[in-house]
């Protein structure tokens, strides 16, 4: 496997091989690697020092269900700390069929010019690309695909990603062609913007199988691995049905659904943008199996979905929870049509929806917006690129947004927008919050599946502490943290996986082992970019004000938390 | 002594005695103290938790020449560390005269009104005031000098203020009764509005003497001190003469004036905005003497002046150098008639001239405004009142304006923007712009009357050392920095004037125990705030980027700054 090292001083791209060190490290634990080993921590995340990494993992092109994931990270233009977001969709398995397993976007143009990166079989080149400027993303991946062939698989950014805004997120192609795998937080777009980078494009080339050193043994561990995703409810029923958006109701029902910016944790319109709702409008409307598609290749729990209009015209693939909470209940939208079309128009300019909800959340609150205004806020978004004032904005993020309105109640955690799990409600989600080098990022670490009482403080630090430490185990092997919902409580499954294809003889600790791994670097990262224990809280608020209906606070001991790097040493 | 406590929850103030610790250390050194002793310091400087200290200092009212300075701080908005920003004026005075050493702000109202203030000679009360929201700070002064008579002496923010923009400046009375003192740096005019207090109002009352205990020694010793001043050209010639912008020229010919944002140390039009070409100005349509104003009573350096148009009538006052090259020289305007107008708008507004300068280059650079397009500059401080939005954005400092714009070179230290003292040209003041726990601010210890060669990296660390240490020295006594030009190098006269009034027998060392004190429970504050050494360095650019004409870079070696809190240690 090589390291595909793109220089954008000089425009030009060439391959190394990758370090040994490397090979068992894929996606978050090779950004985490990468960056410390690599970029000075206190650099200006815009700056040529910083660099953009995108990432795929050990297990992808073996077969293995959901080993097909993109990791993009590098210092987040958001926060000023280390960030690794990911997503499916097909470029992480095609930059594998040409032994890639990071592309490293290095240095800055001289000019202000945008480029496109095209990775060859034989070679990568960086060539202009004026006629990409200023455009969206559906249509620069329509045109991509048009002059490198429809299988073509690319990423790109919008025009926030061009003008480097804090919410510009990074799209990458789906199986159906289009820009709906979006490593969307911590403003990774920004940075490949910063890059000059428009797009990159990986041409179809012949499939590449990694090779496997135990075929038996393999075979055996997948059958095993398939037999749990199959008899798990979450990974054979909940997700293929309803997808991510069963966790409205389910959050709704335990009173942490951000409502009315993170006002309530109950929507008393919930049930209208629940995964319910969504299954039925999406089946009428699509036909069966609309809400049932892979968002890569081999995967066999298919929570990707394709939301019609009342035409059947495709709107937007997929309308995932975090959006329909941000966009909808957290705004009092609730209406799905609106949202999806919400969700169209972040995706096309480039945009987190998660990070421009809880900006939007903001100023609602403050009564410059109505809650519920779905045309208010689709013409502001439309604005974003327009480069609307009050757009740009809000598209800059909430912690911005505040500080330019003077709002003191901002729902964030290192200089990121919380996503949709309320820490008042799901307490141990408090502890993610403020710990996880990421800032506020639900990927990190979930803890409403953990056996611990999510309304009480007791046991929230060790219930954070197995959740991301799990988290990053999978995420280093390039596996979709959906998958661990099934195997993650066996983890000799996947550890039999990874010593067959690799020959090895892991025992099952290195899950953990991997986890803990990527953790502890990314904090040496943040620990050089001058973070410390005292940015590992949230904000006051979520400790003081009660979050009805359950007037509950996240009371979980902030000296507890304090001790959370020490307890990650101790696992 | 008295500290005023002033409840914003219940809008209400009661005196308490002032503490024996705090005896001694006035302004600067009482708002770190109090600020350490009493703040929360992880939480949101808006938030009900942070308090806003006004303070005076323990030889006011004795007749020392500049001991009425006016110390405002806080936790500041726009840093997230302490800030304390002075000024001259006869708010200080005026609180002596009524006992007080210090007014602290805490809490905030549960609605969103705006009150004022008003110290009576036995009760101050907080009363509301709606008829003053909105208005600008000289409308503010006129309306409140009506009803509380003439020799009021007043605080007051504008409308940035009210809006908690974060380069909203606290402006009190001059000897004129016009608000021209302005403590604009670190946004605590936010933090004022945050509180929900429009203005305080200190009416006139007899005159305040501070005991003095040793009659003959301070007479003796204050003779010498006006012996000194008078002898020394800075206090006695150049300051009165050209006041501040005598900087102008001395700063351009070092190659040190920041000039079309930081992209050059030499402007070729300075001699146009010269302390020299003001004195012409100023003198020929105001008059001899109108540029030999005292700011507060018995100082005889009098650098204050009064800025008239050509029909003579008063434009603003002061005019100084901050503002001279911060909204001149960096933005390519060489006309003081247009600056002068600019500090007027400011300071009705309510912002800092300083930070909105320097946000002002970014966009300038970015080819958004054009350099030198004074008219369009005053079109945007003017849509500030108005809540235009870019105009809004600009005040809200240069760091959140360059995240805005994606812009990566900003001129900045723990997010506040560059006073006009170039780190590349004066290497001493890139020491300083990186440790002082304020953020980049020139009045914490400029180095440019240091022994040291300020083209050459070696001795910075030192320089710097002991311009801060004897600036928070004299800043707890509540002198004016400029003061500390002549009797700075002889303690003991200091010294002196202090132990005649409090009866003691410090010795010489007292400014630089005093001065580092302060230091320490700045820095202490900071760093449980969540500040390290980290923090302590200026941007990149200023390491990297040669500035013409000189083409030097501040290459004072990263390490050695890194050793400054080691180094204090050992004064």
């Amino acid at each position: 496997m090589k390291i595909l090292r793109v220089n954008m001083d000089k425009l030009e791209a060439r391959a190394e091989e990758l370090a040994d060190e490397y090979i068992l490290a894929g996606n978050r634990a090779l950004v985490a690697k990468i960056m410390l080993n690599e970029v000075p921590a206190t650099c200006h995340p815009l700056s040529a020092s910083n660099k953009l990494i995108l990432a795929n993992g050990p297990l992808v092109g073996t077969g293995v269900p959901t080993s097909g994931r993109l990791s993009v990270g590098g210092k987040s233009p958001l926060t000023g700390g280390i960030k690794e977001s990911n997503s499916g969709g097909i470029l992480a398995g095609r930059l594998a069929s040409h032994e890639i397993r990071a592309v490293v976007v290095e240095g800055k143009p001289m000019d202000h010019e945008f480029y496109t990166l095209v990775v060859h079989p034989d070679r990568a080149e960086v060539e202009a690309s004026p006629e990409l400027r200023g455009l969206g993303n559906y249509e620069v991946h329509a045109r991509l695909r048009q002059k490198f062939g429809p299988e073509a698989a690319l990423a790109s950014i919008g025009p926030a990603g061009e003008a480097r805004l804090l919410t510009a997120a990074v799209l990458s192609s789906d199986m159906q062609g289009l820009p709906g795998a979006v490593c969307a937080r911590g403003a990774l777009g920004a940075l490949m913007g910063a890059k000059g980078l428009k797009a990159i494009v990986v041409p179809r080339k012949g499939r590449y199988r990694i090779p496997i050193r135990r075929r038996d043994r393999f075979r055996q561990a997948l059958r095993a691995y398939h037999e749990v995703i199959a008899r798990t409810p979450q990974t054979s029923e909940i997700y293929p049905k309803y997808g991510t958006a069963a966790a409205v109701l389910a959050l709704d029902k335990m009173g942490g659904l951000p409502t009315l910016n993170f006002r309530r944790g109950h929507f008393d319109q919930a049930e209208r943008i629940s995964g319910q709702a969504l299954y039925e409008l999406i089946t009428q409307r699509g036909g069966e199996g609309a809400t049932t598609i892979g968002c890569m290749p081999g995967c066999t729990i298919r929570c990707y979905n394709k939301y019609p209009d009342r035409d059947g015209k495709l709107v937007v693939s997929p309308i995932q929870y975090e959006t329909m909470a941000m966009l909808g209940s957290n705004l009092g939208i609730a209406d799905l049509d609106t949202i999806a079309r919400l969700n169209y128009l972040c995706n096309d300019v480039g945009v987190d929806t998660v990070e421009l909800g809880v900006a939007l959340g903001l100023l609602m609150d403050e009564g410059l917006i109505e809650f519920g205004d779905g045309s208010r806020v689709e013409q502001l978004v439309q604005g974003i690129a327009r480069k609307e004032m009050l757009s740009v904005l809000l598209a800059s993020g909430c912690v911005v947004t505040g500080k330019v309105f003077g709002i003191e109640r901002i729902p964030e955690a290192k200089g990121q927008g919380l996503p949709a799990h309320e820490p008042r409600a799901v307490k141990g989600m408090g502890v993610t919050f403020s710990t996880t080098p990421m800032g506020a990022d639900h990927t990190t670490g979930v803890t409403f599946r953990e056996p611990v009482n999510h309304q009480k403080p007791e046991g929230q630090v060790q219930a954070s502490l197995n959740a991301q430490v799990r988290t990053a185990g999978y995420d280093a092997l390039g596996l979709c943290f959906f998958v661990a919902t099934a195997v993650g409580p066996e983890p000799k499954l996947t550890v039999d996986l990874v010593n067959a294809v690799y020959g090895t003889d892991y025992d099952e600790r290195l899950i953990t082992d991997l986890g803990k791994d990527v953790m502890k670097t990314e904090r040496a990262f943040n620990l050089a970019a001058g973070f410390n224990k005292v940015h590992d809280r949230i904000p006051d608020f979520f400790r003081t004000e009660k979050l009805p209906p359950l007037n509950s606070v996240c009371d979980v001991p902030q000296e507890e938390i304090d001790q959370f790097w020490e307890e990650l040493e101790r696992l």
